[in-house]
């Protein structure tokens, strides 16, 4: 592992590292934020998965979470998109390859070698980060914006046990039947929806419903609110009687804008629930 | 004046714009953000002046200000740092020309047509943000980071009974004594180092003072602090008695990491001056 840099910030250090990955089998970035209290011990953490086109930067840069998770002594992990680099498969649309992983191992061709963003994010780069950090493996939650958002739910369903609160900015709740969703499931795991559900998280909590805390924001005037589908998962929460605040922001729309005016919400809820 | 975008952002609006400016001969874009306030009637405004290749957007995006402005309800303006396009001249360093105004009005060829940023600052964008937005001109206050923390010095110092306090990041406190500042003075201003003087915040505290209450924060680490020569302000603030509080923060750096941890307090004081 590489350190290519490392800032103070709110009491704490907010690094940005780099380390070869087995699962996408190339060179991974991601930032991490340690709050002072990881001076002296483990702490619990807060995964933050970005949206499309985004890498481990945008949000570590702007959606100002490093100040709250420094009043809850939490660290905060910024993981990238998607696997990259010249050897890397991509596309010439925004939503699909490079920046847009959307947290699954892809099955299908050009994809499959690198495409394994959900084995990187749910094992790679979690043993990374407890073998050389002080974070507490016990503690930890999870959060997201957008095509992040997604990737929050459905490892906080796809992994029971291992979070202990998600949280989602505008996430897409229900990629099989929204063009942000149908397009790279299908490019990624082939036509065979079968093979969807597992990342669908409406349809992961209509068919198990979740047993952490939930909470999502979602602005009313997002502009790709109809690609996010909030009502098919706050159909399926509410049928599953899911502990979940599903909340709409009224003017708000899809940027960091949106993700900086809530994010103080988000940290305190995830606190409640490491801290329990 | 066009509107480029507006975003909801902490109950208010954050908007970017631009407008044909007469000062700089060009067009200019700038955001400002407006509080929920504003909405019932003028509010009280803090200018935040960018530093070295920033443009309207990084402050915008990186130093969280916007969360602690609703709370105080005042309103941000975040300025470009130079006049930009095919018609203005420019410099392959990222210190001078495009990105790099330094608040100045310059008089030397190929810079003085455009390059008039003091004007910009001082006349041209406040008359519009006043004439445009419900911003209450007797009560503003201004603040920057590093080339900009330099400007809002000077414009402070040089424009008495405008502002009701000044604070900076990291500032360019002796330019006319270091290299981020000989090489653009010289450029845009001439040899004769006595035009200097009226944009050197360490020589007009030396020479006049300052009428409204000072704060600025300074990073023990940070890469450049040679080149911001705090020293020299602060023996200059405290041999005229000044109303100022000049703090170095240890293990901080030049970067928004640092400016963003500070941001809260710097706000906080612009707030008790702005209402009181």
């Amino acid at each position: 592992m590489e350190t290519l840099s490392e800032n103070r910030c709110f009491g704490g250090v907010q690094g940005v590292y780099r380390h070869a990955s087995a699962a996408t089998d190339c060179d991974m970035t991601f930032g991490l934020f340690l709050p002072q209290e990881a001076q002296d011990g483990p702490v619990p953490v807060l995964w933050y998965l970005s949206g499309l086109t985004c890498t481990h930067e945008n949000a570590m840069v702007k959606a100002g979470a490093q100040q709250w998770a420094a009043e809850q002594g939490i660290a905060l992990v910024f993981p990238d998109t998607s696997p990259r680099g010249e050897g890397v498969a991509d596309d010439d649309a925004y939503d699909l390859g490079q920046g847009a992983g959307f947290y699954v191992n892809a099955t299908q061709d050009p994809w499959a070698p690198h495409f394994r963003m959900w084995d990187y994010v749910a094992e790679d780069l979690p043993a990374l980060v407890a073998r050389e950090f002080p974070i507490d493996a016990d503690r930890q939650s999870i959060s997201g914006h957008s095509m992040g958002g997604h990737g929050a739910l459905t490892l906080a369903m796809g992994l029971p046990g291992r979070f202990r609160s998600v949280s989602a900015f505008s996430p897409i709740c229900n990629p099989s039947a929204a063009a942000w969703g149908r397009k790279q499931l299908s490019a990624y795991l082939g036509e065979d929806e079968g093979a969807w559900s597992p990342h669908d998280a409406s349809l992961m909590m209509r068919a198990k419903g979740l047993a952490i805390p939930l909470l999502t924001d979602t602005g009313t005037a997002d502009q790709f609110i109809d690609m996010l589908r909030p009502e098919a998962l706050a159909e399926a929460a509410m049928a599953r009687r899911a502990n979940a605040t599903l909340r709409l922001q009224p003017g708000y729309d899809h940027s960091y804008f949106f993700v900086s005016t809530f994010m103080e919400d988000h940290v305190a809820f995830h606190a409640e629930a490491l801290y329990a």
